[in-house]
């Protein structure tokens, strides 16, 4: 036995050595909104903006999670509990990485973005409410699953016959029937280089 | 309703542009040994090393998965399962993150590791295998579970009375008992240059 072996010891690199090696104080940008109400288009604006000034950032949406770490989860009360509850530890483990991570569910309960915000340190939850009146969801119905509803196909579905409980006080407020998608992105941008989130 | 909506539509950045953001070629370096074999301590130093050259990592394991995402599972054989699905869908979202991510578990069974190394493409995923004979394992005891398994308060203990199956072909094979940790550190660091995972 190496003598060198007794003295093994455990050091890491840390939150704050990855956040300053990226420039910028991690957190994630939770984006709540209705189905069509452009969550995904604006995250991914953001995504792309932040990536230009070289911003290290991660998305987290239905393609990349529901398929992979949360494909065993149905939409039961429970797993849908379950599903936020692992897309927040993930998120705060790409926030530990320092990181941005922006995240787009429609997440339309209040009791659980509270539960999201609570798991995190203050400051590390930004919460964007992507706010498009419902009509124009609609109209959008990039999946076609108002269609469906109205078909009788689909129940329990957000904002027609299941509550979306709008945030009392969002970090950022977007409406996106007033704004183009890249006047949409830059309030956010702006909101976080204001935040000294960005430089 | 402004025009501007109709034709909203999602473009986004990839993990090539990730990549290349970060000047490497992602992937996970998954740590397989006994309890004590020194796969925390060398991958903290692998990392330590990594960080100081401006490679973009992360770490996974027992401290930041166990008591977060993973801490609904315990220790029967499907929970054993559904925690090695997790982490590596986990080391997926990093890896697609554009970030190399090392893992440190036990991982003893040849077919879970396998499973692991199925779900990523070709090169993504790379064995460490830190080789260290039971005995040392034993005398270095960090967390005293030899002690109890030896006191019969912890039975099916990889090692003592559960197998660890040896990866046949492991990508690094890391001898720890004939190096110093910074000699097993740049073992790694000079494979992942090797294989032109970093410059």
């Amino acid at each position: 036995m190496s003598s060198s072996n007794v003295t093994w010891h455990s050091s890491s690199v840390s939150k704050s050595d990855r956040s300053s090696l990226n420039s910028l104080k991690p957190a994630v940008l939770w984006f709540t909104g209705l189905s069509g109400s452009g969550k995904s288009t604006i995250a991914n604006a953001v995504e792309q903006e932040l990536h230009r000034r070289g911003v290290r950032t991660y998305l987290l949406d239905g393609d990349n999670v529901r398929h992979g770490l949360n494909k065993d989860l149905g939409f039961s009360d429970e797993d849908r509990i379950e599903n936020l509850r692992r897309i927040s530890e993930v998120s705060k483990l790409f926030i530990d990485a320092g990181l941005l991570v922006l995240t787009a569910f429609i997440s339309p309960f209040r009791v659980d973005r509270q539960r999201v915000a609570e798991m995190l340190p203050e400051g590390e939850f930004i919460e964007v409410f992507i706010d498009t009146p419902i009509e124009v969801c609609e109209s959008r119905d990039p999946k076609g699953l108002y269609k469906k509803v109205r078909a009788g196909e689909i129940a329990n579905f957000t904002g027609i016959d299941s509550a979306y409980e709008e945030p009392t006080h969002p970090d950022i407020h977007v409406k996106t029937n007033d704004y183009s998608i890249e006047e949409c992105a830059a309030q956010i941008v702006d909101h976080l280089q204001a935040s000294h989130y960005i430089s």
